[in-house]
């Protein structure tokens, strides 16, 4: 849930004269995304998102965010699309945050996707890298090697009250991570953190992807990982590999991958579950009880780094040889 | 914030069937509520709400709740009315919880509301008293005097941690309101809850009035006594007698106050400040931390209960002799 800023109508309104929105009817505090605060807002045309975006976001990368969405838009991925002011900026301020007005996707996430979802994700993914190209600002990905070493170094001390053993097998896992990373795999624009709320689906098809808060620059099967890990595993932590089919397959079929992007796969999917492991590790160990945010558990990722751990080649996956 | 309970698409998706609603576009939980989980839909059609009624609804109350939406909406009162089911019925059940769909009204509830604002609320809750009149269902007030004396019961021995001398201020206020609650009051279906964001404006004028899951059969100048209480104070705890005199005046531009009703207005306002005092103190002594609900502060009703206990005649709340 996220509603971290409230605004009143008379600041509200007097943010709107900067806009071509038509007039207001209605804004709603929204339950979803936990970084920004989110408002539905209904206007005599359109409806439209407005994110105010709170601490966790830095300012400085806001011009990334919304050009990325405004280029992924314009070559025609159904992505949200920033409004421009009527000055052409994208961001304003409301509420002492930086503010920013977005088309509204219709649309819901799956709560219980299946395997043919998976291969939409899996196309849609290849679709935004492909999409990707030409944008010519860049972000650094924040939360790879040397970031996922940053946040062990908090967390390791605490790390064995989590499941008793962890500050061994991280620390081994994180010296092997960083001996055999990737260094000329294919690079682009990746979104980072497609899980299922950023999916959304109309009648079995896929509507638009959103949330590009953590997009950034990074070797694209990175982000096919992200997605394996975040899609393909079960309730139960059991890897499901005709969902795992499904996505490799569907991102193929619109962006092949060279065999060194295949080769990498298990590598890239043990970097990846250990990077959600540790968000949520460091979350875990600092959020105070009794903030707004849900605590998710960092004990999921760590089924699935140890899975990874142990896969030879992506054929584990479900794909085909 | 109020999402309690969240729903998957397939399991929303056979609960409309039971509606003629169009096609499902999209639905967000919406932070807003406290008792209850809400989502705003989108549909083909018109925009409604779906409300999960939580654990402290009480089921067997809910056809009382609906059935008086309809009944007021049904005399012209601008308020959200319930949508029946193919069946008839106006309840149905999701994700294990009773659940309805509701009519979406556009506007906005005001953080800073002014006295024409307050003028528009006396009318407004007038024209719900006279349009509650025919009603069949009654339910009577649970936190009237006998529910005061349980809420104290239960806080009692721990009201000096919040302020000390409570606990005798408080015990003297229950035993001269019981001496002295007035007994031959007209009656008839109040709101009970009309705070700021229970009121919806467009462009400075009301447009309707929500939530009625607190209403019940009570004195109607108890219902005005509620808004005193509600929108006729200023943040540093002031009343603002501009604004108490619009709310009255408003009401009594609609349905007229007896003397009887005035003379008993600052005992029903020193009643009804200390109703809402209780459960806050109540509510602040119990919710453990941690919980979704922000606690408020009973304080700002200690303040209130303190300025009508000394108040002689409704003319200090600017009412016009």
């Amino acid at each position: 849930m996220a509603v971290y800023t409230d605004i009143t109508e008379i600041d509200l309104k007097r943010f709107l004269t900067e806009y071509d929105v038509g007039e207001l009817l209605s804004y709603k505090g929204i339950a979803e995304g936990v970084e920004n605060s989110n408002f539905l807002l209904h206007t005599t045309r359109d409806p439209l998102i407005l994110t105010l975006y709170e601490k966790r976001v830095e300012k400085s990368d806001l011009p990334f965010f919304l050009g990325l969405m405004h280029h992924l838009a314009s070559r025609g991925l159904n992505c949200p699309l920033p409004l421009p002011r009527r000055d052409g900026a994208l961001l304003g301020e409301l509420s002492g945050r930086p503010a920013a007005m977005i088309s509204f996707l219709e649309g819901m996430w799956l709560r219980k996707p299946e395997a043919r979802h998976c291969g939409e994700v899996g196309k849609a993914l290849a679709s935004m890298h492909l999409a990707g190209d030409g944008f010519e600002i860049t972000r650094p990905n924040a939360l790879s090697l040397d970031g996922w070493k940053g946040l062990w170094e908090k967390s390791v001390d605490r790390a064995d009250e989590v499941q008793k053993g962890l500050q061994d097998e991280i620390s081994a896992d994180l010296t092997h991570l960083a001996a055999h990373w990737p260094a000329d795999l294919p690079t682009g624009v990746i979104h980072a953190d497609l899980f299922q709320d950023n999916v959304f689906f109309l009648n079995d098809e896929l509507s638009g992807l959103i949330d590009f808060y953590f997009a950034c620059n990074d070797m694209l099967a990175y982000d096919v990982s992200i997605c394996l890990n975040a899609w393909c595993f079960e309730a139960d932590g059991s890897f499901n590999r005709d969902k795992g089919a499904a996505m490799l397959e569907g991102y193929r079929s619109v962006r092949p991958l060279s065999d060194a992007e295949i080769a990498a796969l298990p590598l890239l999917a043990h970097g990846s579950a250990l990077r959600f492991f540790l968000t949520r590790l460091y979350d875990w160990l600092t959020t105070p009880a009794g903030a707004l945010v849900v605590k998710k558990d960092p004990l999921e990722y760590l089924g699935k780094l140890r899975f990874h751990r142990q896969v030879l080649s992506a054929t584990e996956y479900g794909l085909e040889a």
